[in-house]
């Protein structure tokens, strides 16, 4: 018998590391530097099309991802493994050395956190030497991607919860615990009230929640030991689980505790007829206070099914369908060089491939306002535009490496991104069949395009 | 301007903690601790139903669950946190000095990586004093619900490929870099090649496979100096990617490379008609054996789709539908409380609601073989009956909290994994349409849980 050495491989996931990126990023930068390009590069990362039974995005991850550029680098040992790696065999010994004093030296701008976005809109712009753009490429890409599909698909549920908490219930079924962590952060950003995840809410001080699980009352003879024993040691949060046996005699047992029990919980069958039910017989017994909490499979569409039936549910916990962004379990996000600056010059770029061409020069986003307030339509311009109205989404937030200042609370942007939501009207944002929020490009970008597209085709 | 801290937030993830499960594991463990209950117990991880597409399951991530249960404990500033919430108000310091000493002392069987398994089977049994099994459930879940998952899918798509390579190539819309390294894990156990992630190669000794980016191109004022600068750099192991601007003029260009190149990659268009176009102009240029790397949100039907046209493509590089399971991206995997041990009886537990029941007793799954060797059908029968044959699933892995032996590298898991999949009729495994593999329970598990059953409504 041994015991396993704590390895390299950690378990909620593996350590920051250079080597966090795909191959093809570090044969690039060294094929970048066998041929002393150096110049400074821009990239943006934007969404092409948004996911089935989506509207908005709500942008998030940005600190995870300035995080990473602010400590990237790269080990010994990481650089012994590439070295060793067959296909760098003709690499100069220079590039490990570059790579071994690796920092990230760049300039960034980014729609800060909680901001709605929409697709073609750059939500990040990394301008920085080519090599150091292009290896960030994968993290920032995982990162952004990932948290703001789940940022975009707790906004959905809480909206369809009309007011009523949603919390986030679903590490045993996301990515891998590191998901699960990152997935209660977002949830959180897209308007939860908080998560199960207790590792969530010690990294990121979010509010935790639970209950108690079935194995509890099945641990005791009798349901009612198992009732009066939690309730003994946490008199004044307690919330019974009705569903191990039959939920509405476990109702009746639970109007023993009086006004004194927080809440009780369904957890399978028809949680609207069930609601219903569970809800007279507490009234009854006066525990008009006790909350209901449902959960199992839930979504935005089955809570709003629920609350048009006027099921009596007070709290929403959501697992699998937010943690894994069920429905559309994948955020397409590219991240795509728009220019490289010469001594002499700088040229703007685009790729021409027929459904994946992309738009050229480095760009802002313009929000333009309605009478109301209300969001009214986005212009993508290039940066060099300065003359449109509104408000520019993509804010500096480093430069040469350095964060121009300390992330917001995670409260902060929380508010930040229910403040963007009630900007966006009603026909934007319904959870089916939601109208197309318009979003242009600038006639400038649109010529300068058409010239460098004429241009590349001649080429 | 000032640094991030590298603060406790890591960035491809957070670090182990006894912290990273749902808060209401750590409330029952607290009323258990309070109520003395330290009985020993077995809980058992199963899935109910397989996801959508799927007839069978490749069992992955056994080895982070056990390298968890090996390493797990609360540190100091944790077991702060925890008495600081709220929840905790008036559970007692013993509880806290009892989880400053955690260490998982249990015993567990589970299915060896790469085993086939089916819905209703147990993969993982854990017997250990009540608290200790209950706290590992979320983690447990969730990183075998995640490497099993994607394992599935991986070789569901190398079935498809016929031999042909396919090599995981899904990081950036992974959920976070932590699932795209365990999903690079978990594909190469379900039969991948390979991946583009450099940290999940370096972690785990997988093949690392990379061709360049877009952005290489278009960093070059002319596809053919990118082209020539890339070859240079990596004589031996060049993979042009052709879809920049024109797909048929850049397999033109290619062919200045002659025998020397090893590869070209279509990533975007009609692939199947690309492939024939791209590997005529290859082979009147006599480079035969140069090889056509497809991607492009390929998944098993595309693939299976590209070869009945015999499309000629030599390896597939697979991205979001693989490192994401897309068609179905969450696994129900749930953990069981089956048995308690009290000093003078053993008793059988079960769960009644009505879609959740739950079968009583530790288990053993049977595989039993026709006498051709193949696959012919599975019993779940309770541990205690030892009359059946064929081949005992479950093995003992750890005993005490200590591992039996070491686990086993990779690369043999991927060869049990290609023996299983061999040794599973055709016809339950097609990517369509796949006819149900026979699983049932043992008669004397179905007798006693009836009787347990009627125990309890009568109860």
């Amino acid at each position: 018998m041994r015991n396993l050495e704590p390895v390299k491989v950690t378990h909620t996931a593996p350590r920051l590391s250079g080597l966090a990126t795909d191959l093809y990023q570090l044969t690039m930068a060294a094929g970048y530097h066998a041929n002393g390009r150096h110049e400074r590069a821009s990239f943006e990362m934007f969404i092409r099309r948004l996911p089935e039974n989506r509207s908005y995005l709500v942008v998030a991850g940005l600190e995870q991802a300035l995080s990473y550029l602010n400590n990237l680098n790269f080990n010994e040992e990481e650089i012994e493994y590439l070295r060793r790696l067959p296909v760098f065999a003709h690499v100069s010994r220079e590039f490990f050395d570059y790579l071994s004093e690796f920092r990230f030296s760049g300039e960034v701008w980014a729609m800060p956190e909680g901001t709605l976005a929409f697709p073609g809109e750059p939500l990040l712009r990394v301008t920085a030497p080519l090599i150091e753009a292009q290896i960030v490429e994968t993290f920032l890409l995982s990162t952004i991607n990932f948290q703001t599909m789940i940022a975009t698909k707790a906004a959905r549920i809480v909206e369809a919860a009309q007011g009523r908490g949603v919390i986030e219930f679903g590490a045993r079924r996301a990515h891998g615990m590191g998901a699960g962590i990152y997935a209660a952060r977002a949830a959180f950003i897209g308007g939860c009230i908080g998560t199960s995840n207790v590792e969530a809410g010690y990294l990121f001080d979010l509010p935790v929640y639970g209950t108690a699980g079935h194995s509890w009352t099945l641990a005791f003879e009798k349901e009612m030991d198992a009732f009066r024993a939690y309730h003994q040691v946490f008199p004044e949060s307690t919330t019974l689980l009705l569903d191990t046996y039959d939920t509405l005699q476990a109702a009746r047992l639970a109007t023993e505790f009086g006004l004194q029990l927080r809440g009780v919980r369904l957890d399978s069958g028809d949680i609207g007829a069930l609601a219903k039910q569970v809800r007279a017989i507490l009234d009854e017994a006066g525990m008009t206070e006790t909350r209901i909490l449902a959960s199992n499979d839930l979504d935005e569409y089955k809570i709003a099914e629920l609350l048009a039936a006027a099921a009596p549910v007070d709290l929403f916990g959501v697992g699998t369908e937010l943690s894994t962004s069920r429905d559309a379990p994948a955020l397409g996000g590219v991240y795509k060089l728009v220019e490289v600056e010469f001594p002499d010059r700088i040229e703007p770029k685009m790729k021409l491939s027929r459904e994946k061409a992309t738009y050229p020069y480095r760009k802002q986003v313009w929000r333009n306002l309605d009478s109301e307030g209300k969001f009214a339509g986005d212009i993508i311009a290039m940066a060099s535009e300065t003359d449109h109205r509104g408000e520019p989404l993509l804010k500096p937030v480093m430069r040469e490496g350095q964060l121009l200042e300390a992330p917001p609370t995670l409260n902060q942007v929380q508010q930040y991104s229910k403040q963007q939501l009630a900007g966006l009207p009603l026909r934007y944002k319904t959870i089916r069949d939601a109208e197309t929020y318009p979003v242009r490009f600038s006639d400038g970008l649109f010529q300068q395009r058409m010239q460098l597209m004429k241009q590349l085709e001649q080429g």
